[in-house]
């Protein structure tokens, strides 16, 4: 497997180009009837159908062929770094869905609040579920717990859910969930992976995989259960928790040190702003609005050189099975296409992350539309953006994680390779 | 990544069949507007189109996506050697450029002469661009130089420009340049690279990496730089010379032992005749015209089984930026065509190593058009040879590494792969 960022990084040329990426989360579709068309190919869309005659499309494979990916993987790819390579456990996502900002050596935790039995047995995973306003107080409780060594970081996510983060030198972050996964017996003991266990088809960049560093964090894990079990003792149902997705932020190498851009990211949900932050952009705060959103990006036109746009509803319109509303948030977006075309970018990409078929209600497999305009780029004779066109597009299908390259090449940012 | 050449190696079959690869170089290119048509759809190529309706089109990638190859890599990829495994060093291109014969032992290098100040500082590193008389009298000079242990051979390019060859046993290609890249300080020591810097993205196959031998080189150097001081010592503007690019040739098993054909090259300009070399060929020489290139192909014809036949102008042309041109060098392609199809080799296809648009005035990544004619193509209904017909053609887009396997396969000289 060739390593896309030794190539970037050698062969990175920097000039005074902008490149825009914006992302419709969950962008490609699927047709109601066999037949008919896709959400995108059913919404009026303008703006995208003249930057589609004047560009080039194709259609991206977010992870390969037949995987859905979740957020995490579907931007790493997006962003250049490859899916399979870098490994973003539930506990860092979870975690950058709150916009809490992880270092380099933190272990972050999805917890669970569970009920437990006079003799230790779970009798509710979820502990009936409490508001979030009990588990925010009882997250507040927990934040006070100090373990030597480290620091200890509570916060609720939402009602029963909640996140841990252990920041300390030499912590790894291979490390089994306490949670059984079932009722009527007792929480597992906080327990280090073996270490043949640790190498998965993902390599755990960040975690260094050897065991001691993973024990002290079983170790760690089991004070501060400990100390929890004190603390909730007389919080029925919420009076223990689980620990699950024990993860360390992955050691990811900035976007700015593989591809030689200032990067920013204008994203209204926390965990793509983490995702953005992982890889080393700037976040710049809007409000809630595509409006918004684009007047940020004018405001920050010269300051950066690469924009990574989100959108959020072309995503959860398509998990709420409403095509209807996919076609109208689709529309929504080429609305708002105007506002950067007028910025004159040299390249300016629309895709999304994965696909969300509003039929299957989930995130698919299937390829994702990409439609990139750029002066050199070579005319497909696209008439429209949909996936039948996106299918017979200039670029081909191809892996997400090639994307960046597609991008910088055409921002002229590639030097050739060799001589 | 799979070991194409270990697959080839074993289910080579020898059979009596006659395969053509006629290298158009830089052949892909753009519209100068969008919606116009490119150089090759623009030519007129009557029996190209006559080939593409008998055979079938698709788009190869040089290297990945976004990548932009130089003239090794964009060749080793024809070829069927991976790019980014195979690297060939600055100093070998250099060296095949000038049509040295490179050993498997030999470490190559590029010279520039330059001029020292009475403290050793350089002040202009190119020693005002001497003529290349001068140039190869001061290099006839060097070529004196004897080392203990290794032959030096010596040799002008143009004007400031050389090679140095050292040839011997247990030398590595690891060594930092040792010219600083600017004026008003020393030239750097010859040094051999730190292992760890010398992994990079492209396996140095030739090199070993290990650095007892780069250290070996290095010494050599500083030696040949010692006695190149004295010897220049009263030819200022040329009073000094800079190494740069110091490779090994890389270990590239041959065409015959992976592939089991007998490969012959005919190429005019020694960059292509070097590359060649590089992977076994035997170099057929010929006059500097088509037509030339054409008779010694008639003339060679029964004794080999692999003709590569390389044309350079629909290159030059398009880094001119000159369009009309590369049309010309195009139908210059075209009519050439009807003295190999006469031939009737069983496989001919017509590709080039990159695209250079002329709009973009260089090598570029944008797919390459590639045609295939054998009896048993899989016919894509293509009526011209151009980019939007190979964009919908039936060998769809792939990576140029393999197209030696189609080659090979069309001319039915594989078995198939397991039982």
């Amino acid at each position: 497997m060739p390593d896309l960022h030794a190539l970037s990084r050698e062969l990175q040329r920097k000039n005074d180009t902008k490149i825009v990426l914006l992302v419709a989360d969950g962008l490609g579709g699927l047709p109601q009837q066999p037949g008919g068309k896709t959400e995108l190919e059913t919404a009026r869309t303008p703006h995208l159908d003249e930057l589609a005659r004047r560009g080039v499309l194709g259609l991206s494979i977010p992870v390969l062929p037949g995987i859905a990916p979740g957020s995490g993987p579907g931007h790493l790819g997006l962003f250049g770094y490859d899916p399979l390579q870098y490994n973003i456990g539930r506990g860092v996502l979870e975690a950058l869905g709150i916009d809490f900002e992880l270092g380099p050596n933190d272990v972050a935790i999805r917890g669970n609040f569970c009920t437990l039995d006079a003799a230790g047995n779970i009798t509710d995973r979820r502990a009936g579920r409490i508001a979030s306003d009990v588990g925010q107080r009882l997250c507040e409780k927990l934040d006070t717990i100090t373990i030597p060594g480290v620091e200890v970081f509570v916060r609720p996510v939402k009602e029963y859910r909640l996140v841990v983060v252990l920041r300390g030198e030499g912590l790894g972050g291979q490390v089994h969930d306490t949670d059984p996964q079932r009722t009527g017996v007792p929480p597992l003991e906080a327990k280090a992976r073996p270490v043949a266990d640790a190498a998965s088809i993902r390599a755990d960049a960040g975690s260094g995989g050897h065991d001691t560093s993973s024990e002290k964090t079983a170790d760690i894990c089991a004070d501060f259960l400990r100390q929890a079990r004190e603390l909730l003792k007389n919080d029925a149902p919420a009076n223990f928790l689980t620990l699950r997705g024990i993860a360390k932020r992955p050691a990811i190498p900035t976007f700015e040190e593989v591809y030689g851009v200032r990067p920013a990211a204008i994203a209204v949900y926390p965990m793509y702003r983490g995702l953005a932050r992982l890889v080393g952009m700037a976040i710049l705060d809007a409000g809630a609005t595509l409006d918004d959103q684009m007047a940020r990006l004018e405001a920050a036109w010269n300051d950066y050189d690469f924009f990574f746009v989100h959108y959020k509803y072309t995503d959860s319109t398509g998990e709420d099975g409403n095509f209807a509303a996919k076609v109208e948030k689709t529309e929504a977006v080429d609305a708002a296409l105007p506002r950067i075309t007028a910025l004159k970018p040299d390249v300016l990409i629309v895709t999304g992350d994965h696909s969300t078929p509003s039929k299957l209600k989930s995130h698919s497999w299937h390829p994702v539309p990409v439609l990139l305009a750029a002066e050199c780029a070579r005319f497909d004779g696209s008439e429209s953006f949909g996936e039948a066109q996106c299918l017979s597009g200039g670029l081909g299908q191809f892996e997400a994680k090639y994307l960046m390259l597609l991008a910088l090449a055409h921002a002229r940012r590639l030097e050739k390779y060799g001589a």
